[in-house]
């Protein structure tokens, strides 16, 4: 069962913004069992949409067409879809009913014949309600295949999705079972990680696909499995993960959607009853906006000192001035200062530091862009690594983000 | 001139990522004077990357690839392209060492033959080196039409469309002139606005194209100019706005920033030769993070201190106990005592202080989900405000790190 999205509209070709509703849809549209073959982007030009229409309507059973349901002139999506479908616009009584209660309830503008021009719709179309706007969805059957036109407001069409077309189209058809399992992993390169479980690649049944993900020294694996008996699916991709997970024991960190790295050190560090302080320089908040970004990292965290100037690293982390000129700035010394001063700071009872350059030029230390030290401190204990992060500045601090938390959590386990 | 962008990757269309890259190519290839006429997002399946190919060829001059490109069994692109052009895969001797290179000095993992057969590329493929990945861009010619084949690693890909994409593509093509003018408005429905100036859309030139853009009660209005005369598109955009403008006036916000508020304020800054630290109690780290992340930022950026524990506000910066009793860790008085305590504690010029309740549930303070301080001090100077900014924990955090930006530009330019 294939679908396909067509997503209108001249601001996504220019990338004045980024299409997020295809990924949702692509999300939604797999729960059901319909995959997504393509997605279409194109400009608010009647051939175009005419073009991808027909194109559409070849490859796949569901087209979710998005965009182009303003009420101003630049807006030709109905029109277009009157033109395809060989129809005509006809007023809609409740829809002018619901953009009538909008304005008068929401809009400080007045009702414009424009705005009632909203409840226009395609004679051949059934509506489908818009609560949150006044361009209602609608749904087109045409030779057995499905044609739904949403608006572009991602919360318009999110809910219209939810509510209305995903529960139709569940009556519709006879879907297959998809179901994807990703599994998180550090530590290990992608084509190393590929050679070491090429013969369970190799003996996946047919129906599971197995693709890398990898981004900045985690690699996500996922399994990809699609049949009609739903039993078999799940019974095969639990058989495949057992199989798997013996041979990644030492990097695997958990199911993506379940857990990320940080929040995994969250619920260890909740349920061990255990606080950390963070002393960032290189790293320059990346570390406590990761671990804030969780719910509940009040539980745990205690806060961070962002010592971006080195005389800040003097004064409140208390690192000594000799140190520093003794063995610069950027040193496994300066590190394991700092992550005693944030760890008595905060008295927490783990802490992580850095120090580093991040690029793109030499700072004070003189230490070569991509450098980083990292240290984890916990009473009593200490363990510190220098890395080279190479020459990108956004990749230098994200991967220094990860690698710390990665040590954090094997300081954890040591416990 | 038409480009089209096909992103490919079994990822983007069950929507576990979102497609950014496509946004980044349309701007840049804008830029040049090449319109994006399509967005095309496929499977890792060959059939339907030949299909997309051939499609593209019909329609653009440019067709950028992005995707594909890894060392594993499901990345495809590259003996797809092979086939698509009659072509055969050879070993480049430079890509071979630069690999060798990269993981020898920034890879743990062992160097395999897999890794080395990312060195292959198609013989007729000029090989555009990638400094930050094994995967090179691939130039690929054929009838006048230019190829381009790109890892779909987003810094990956936008280092090569930068350094080595656009520029040869600025050689290869006489390109017209692309401007795009994007006025904010609010206070006014897009209807509403639309009726308004009528008469002006109406007599726009027909290289002039307006688009509405409306999200949450603001309206942005979008100036699309394309001609081979760069003279006649500048003058003629400046006559159109100073049409516009008068018409717009009580409605006018400013145009859509091109650069981010945090690059500008960090300019101003640097110009001043002021200094700026940051005291986060709600927003974790997110402030720091988004001005560390602008290179250059030591110039101007002295610190941070996240005190998310209550603890830590009185401790380091020196907020009283008796403040924090009397008026709750979430008020106008504990959040201007922090931006006193991190100002004096950097011995900064500019302070920028939060506290508040991210969610998803009520704190210590009592305060209700979504409720935000933000203060920002300077010598003798304190300005301080309370928000409401919903109960999205995300997105509560996002917004008071753009509204403390927002203060503290309004505080630097009263000076």
């Amino acid at each position: 069962m294939n679908a396909e999205i067509i997503t209108i509209g001249d601001e996504i070709l220019i990338g004045q913004i980024i299409d997020t509703n295809s990924a949702f849809l692509g999300k939604e549209l797999n729960k059901i069992g319909a995959s997504v073959y393509q997605i279409t982007s194109i400009q608010d030009d009647k051939a175009h949409i005419l073009k991808a229409l027909a194109e559409a309507e070849a490859n796949a059973d569901i087209i979710i067409i998005t965009g182009g349901l303003g009420p101003t002139k630049d807006d030709i999506t109905k029109h277009t879809l009157c033109e395809y479908f060989d129809d005509e616009l006809v007023e809609n009584k409740d829809v002018l009913q619901h953009i009538e209660v909008l304005f008068s309830k929401y809009i400080s503008s007045p009702i414009s014949d424009v705005n009632r021009q909203q409840a226009l719709v395609p004679s051949k179309a059934k509506v489908l309600n818009n609560r949150f706007g006044t361009a209602p969805g609608m749904w087109i059957e045409k030779n057995g295949k499905i044609f739904v036109s949403l608006p572009g407001v991602p919360y318009e069409m999110k809910a219209l999705i939810s509510n209305q077309v995903i529960p139709e189209l569940r009556k519709t058809f006879n879907y297959p079972y998809i179901l994807h399992k990703t599994l998180l992993t550090h530590g290990l390169g992608e084509s190393a990680l590929a050679a070491r479980i090429e013969v369970f690649e190799d003996s996946l049944p047919s129906y599971i696909k197995l693709a890398y993900l990898p981004n900045l020294g985690r690699v996500r694996l996922r399994l990809s499995a699609k049949a009609m008996d739903k039993d078999l699916v799940e019974r095969e991709m639990e058989k495949q993960i057992n199989l798997l997970l013996p041979q990644i024991e030492d990097i695997f960190v958990g199911y993506e959607d379940e857990a990320s790295l940080e929040a995994a050190i969250g619920k260890q560090l909740t349920d061990l009853g255990k606080t950390l302080a963070i002393a960032e320089s290189c790293t320059g908040g990346s570390i406590a906006q990761s671990i804030t970004a969780n719910a509940g990292a009040s539980k745990y965290y205690k806060g961070s000192v962002v010592s971006y100037a080195t005389e800040s690293k003097i004064k409140l982390l208390n690192v000594s001035e000799d140190t520093i000129k003794q063995h610069s700035v950027v040193s496994r010394e300066v590190v394991e200062a700092m992550a005693k001063g944030v760890l008595e700071l905060f008295d927490a009872n783990y802490a992580i530091s850095t120090t580093g350059n991040a690029g793109p030029s030499k700072g004070d230390a003189d230490a070569e862009v991509g450098t980083v030290w990292i240290s984890i401190a916990s009473k009593g204990r200490i363990y510190s690594e220098m890395f080279d992060f190479g020459n990108h500045r956004e990749k230098v601090i994200k991967k220094a983000t990860n690698k710390a938390f990665e040590m954090l959590q094997k300081e954890i386990e040591k416990k």
